[in-house]
């Protein structure tokens, strides 16, 4: 393990961490809020520690696997920790766990929050927490890669490291010039986003952190009420709309803007599979709780929001779904396991995985009836390699271990058997809300200090797809 | 596909279901009760369209892949539609779904009932319920493959369709030797636990019922409170340890007999995993029930009582533990979906796929580091081949697969989140009680005509393990 070339990697992260903390500051001072001395204080306590590693540690040799994972994971860890500071300085948080909570929540795109009264902090914090989510979406680390050329050779290694997904090789051009390509389409879709919120009425600050949060599949909201705020079908559909385009393959859009054509999206059998996946559910959601709306549009809307919401990962929400009939819990619940496409912000096991494990099935099924035939699991018509299709399993396999062990945990920390399981469906998930306790109309307040801490490192692992944070708890990992 | 064959043997099986009818009928002419004619008429029906399609379809030809697992998933569905007639005419089942449900719950060794009040059923219909459970724990297939030596080369198929677990070659000799000497096992733990229960001071009927019921991990009683009707800590003693060797890898029974030591059980990675899980879980659930218990042993006894039970898939109970702590809670359910160890009668997923699962997890974790190494994963200190690897991971999926839509469907008949979620864990993994409106307070009575059909496919598709019953729904299957 190359520990100088991570410390000074990390360093450089936080140095960046705290440039971006310019941008709330400034909407701290236009608004004059309470929180511009925590902001500023934050911002320079990140850059001086950042500075202070970088310049003490100097970087050589290379990035290779240990410090791929190692920075990552760790890198994660640090922009979490520095990221609490605002919500602590500011006081909007009252303590270490509910502050670092917040900001895994933010940086994870997660979106669960443990604030009761979203209103009533400050501007400046507000904006700081969507930002958090913009800058977790598409990976921090694949935007130093990005902007930081002399990472070379290791370039490869952390962008396979963070950005989600079985299938990552679709980008063909050097790495540090795909992560560059996924940032501008990130960047346009949230210009795009806000432009959209702002013409329908939504005010701009708001336009711009909802943007934020939608395109990463975040759900930060600077509303109590989330988007049900906003009674306004335009800015719901809008918002539906962008959901699942943040669920889709970013790889995909970078092929249909080379190829200047559409089709790029309908021969992806991932894409095809996300959206069939999501009309019936939005149509199982909508025939389920059709008693709770009185007219057809208002019915659909509801429904496409929350399954768009949560089958993206992103956690916005019109309406208490918890409330809804046990069929639309059930369906909501099950989304939180699929989670949207490979490569894209969205969180959870996601489809490309899922397609995967549904035709490996079909083989298997195959297998039984002509045992010594050479089967082959295709997808997009290209054989996928025996290993890549057990590494899926065993993700899934993973993904449901830790969630029935978790469950366990949080149950002893005084949740009851629902809130317990989906506090950690949706954390590890980095959905956000969750059903009773921890459900739309609730929210993170009540869980004890240590269940806050361990959700924070539920949604870690589910960011970063559980292997990158494990393999450090390995007993290899350490060895040389 | 020889149809030929596959009706021949199913009239056969139906013959052998027929005879079983007579041991019922012995206890309710005993008795004098008025389930006489019912069993008669029951015995007399099934031996005769059993007869008749037997003499009707000559045998000709082998067994091959897809005549295996004709059969056997015929095989049970019949004998569950034929094992229902008892209840039908007698009356004790209103209705087909009804004794539908109590008969695939009684052959898959579920155990779940939809009987209010069980002690008002006649002591044949009890017994005929009870039996079913021992008939199907051992698998009744296998019991024609013992004794119907004609057989012959296709009775390997059969035996793999049927056996539960994905490690089936731990007996060396033929077959058909191999389904004797598991037989003559379950045959001696059944004599063994009836001879001490009877001891203990239960009446001999029940010994027998509840003897049946513990080493096929079924876990139907004679009693409306199941084993928390007898007072006695001897009695539960006795059928907790019962459990957990049913719950034990019968081919570990045949290693310690031959080489006439114990060994075998401790150096099964299988057996040390099984044993290990039950206790650290019964401490978890002792611990976190302690408040509701006054002394040491009685809340070590409930805890262990309902952990074995659970987790072998019997789902006897002396307690309501849907009343316990979200923990106790949360442990029971994650158990559900453990099982015991292959090759036991127990049901579920089965610690020897998840130790498999587990393994392979730890591989994933070390070729992250090491890309480039070759890995093999061993049981036992053998190599499992990365066929084995992928179908128990695959196993694994579709079974959390169809328990994620079997819940949506299960709450579309009208039952809450809990209750739909773990009738479907409860049925699928033959366990028997869930939480809820399913738990051991409630059953199944009050779920809705369609429910209760679909939970009784949901119990065949656990105790043959998916694969053999998903096989004859592939487009493949019926081509020729």
């Amino acid at each position: 393990m190359n520990i100088h070339l991570v410390a000074h990697l990390l360093g450089r992260s936080l140095v960046f961490l705290g440039l971006t903390m310019v941008f709330p500051l400034f909407w701290a001072v236009y608004y004059q809020g309470p929180d511009r001395a925590a902001l500023l204080s934050s911002a320079l306590i990140t850059l001086a520690s950042g500075v202070a590693v970088a310049l003490l540690v100097p970087p050589r040799g290379d990035i290779r696997y240990r410090e791929g994972f190692a920075i990552v994971t760790f890198g994660w860890l640090l922009v979490s920790l520095y990221g609490a500071l605002p919500y602590l300085l500011c006081g909007v948080c009252s303590g270490f766990p509910d502050a670092f909570f917040e900001s895994m929540s933010g940086f994870t795109t997660t979106g669960a929050s443990i604030l009761t009264d979203v209103e009533a902090v400050p501007k400046g914090i507000l904006f700081w927490r969507s930002l958090t989510q913009w800058l977790g979406g598409m990976g921090i680390i694949v935007f130093l890669v990005a902007f930081l050329s002399h990472v070379g050779v290791g370039a490869n290694q952390l962008f396979r490291a963070e950005v989600p997904g079985p299938v990552a090789d679709k980008i063909k051009p050097r790495i540090s010039e795909a992560a560059k390509i996924l940032w501008l389409i990130y960047l346009f879709l949230t210009v795009l986003e806000t432009a959209l919120l702002w013409f329908f009425g939504m005010p701009l600050f708001d336009a711009l952190c909802h943007a934020f949060t939608t395109i990463s599949t975040g759900g930060y909201s600077p509303r109590n009420a989330s988007i049900g705020y906003y009674d306004s079908a335009a800015i719901q559909w809008v918002i539906t709309i962008f959901m699942f385009l943040s669920g889709t393959n970013f790889a995909l859009y970078y092929q249909a803007l080379r190829g200047r054509s559409l089709k790029a999206f309908w021969r992806s059998d991932e894409f095809r599979c996300y959206f069939s996946v999501v009309l019936l559910a939005t149509l199982i959601t909508a025939v389920s709780i059709r008693s709770l709306f009185p007219g057809g549009e208002p019915l659909v809307r509801a429904a496409a929001f929350q399954v768009f919401s949560v089958i993206t990962t992103t956690g916005f929400t019109t309406a208490d779904f918890s409330l809804w009939s046990p069929v639309a819990q059930a369906v909501l619940v099950s989304l939180m396991f699929i989670g949207g496409c490979s490569g894209s912000t969205a969180g959870s096991v996601k489809i490309g995985r899922v397609l995967i494990l549904l035709r490996q099935g079909m083989l298997e099924l195959k297998r039984l009836i002509h045992p010594r035939a050479v089967l082959s699991l295709k997808i997009d018509g290209k054989n996928i390699s025996k290993d890549l299709a057990v590494n899926s399993l065993e993700f899934f396999f993973l993904y449901l271990a830790i969630a029935g062990v978790a469950t366990i945990i949080m149950a002893a920390t005084g949740l009851d058997l629902v809130s317990a399981f989906t506090s950690v469906a949706a954390t590890l998930g980095n959905v956000g809300p969750g059903l009773g306790a921890v459900g739309p109309a609730g929210n993170y307040a009540a869980v004890s200090a240590f269940g806050k801490v361990f959700l924070s490192i539920l949604m870690l692992l589910g960011r970063l797809e559980i292997f990158t944070v494990l393999v450090l708890l390995s007993p290899g990992f350490w060895k040389r």
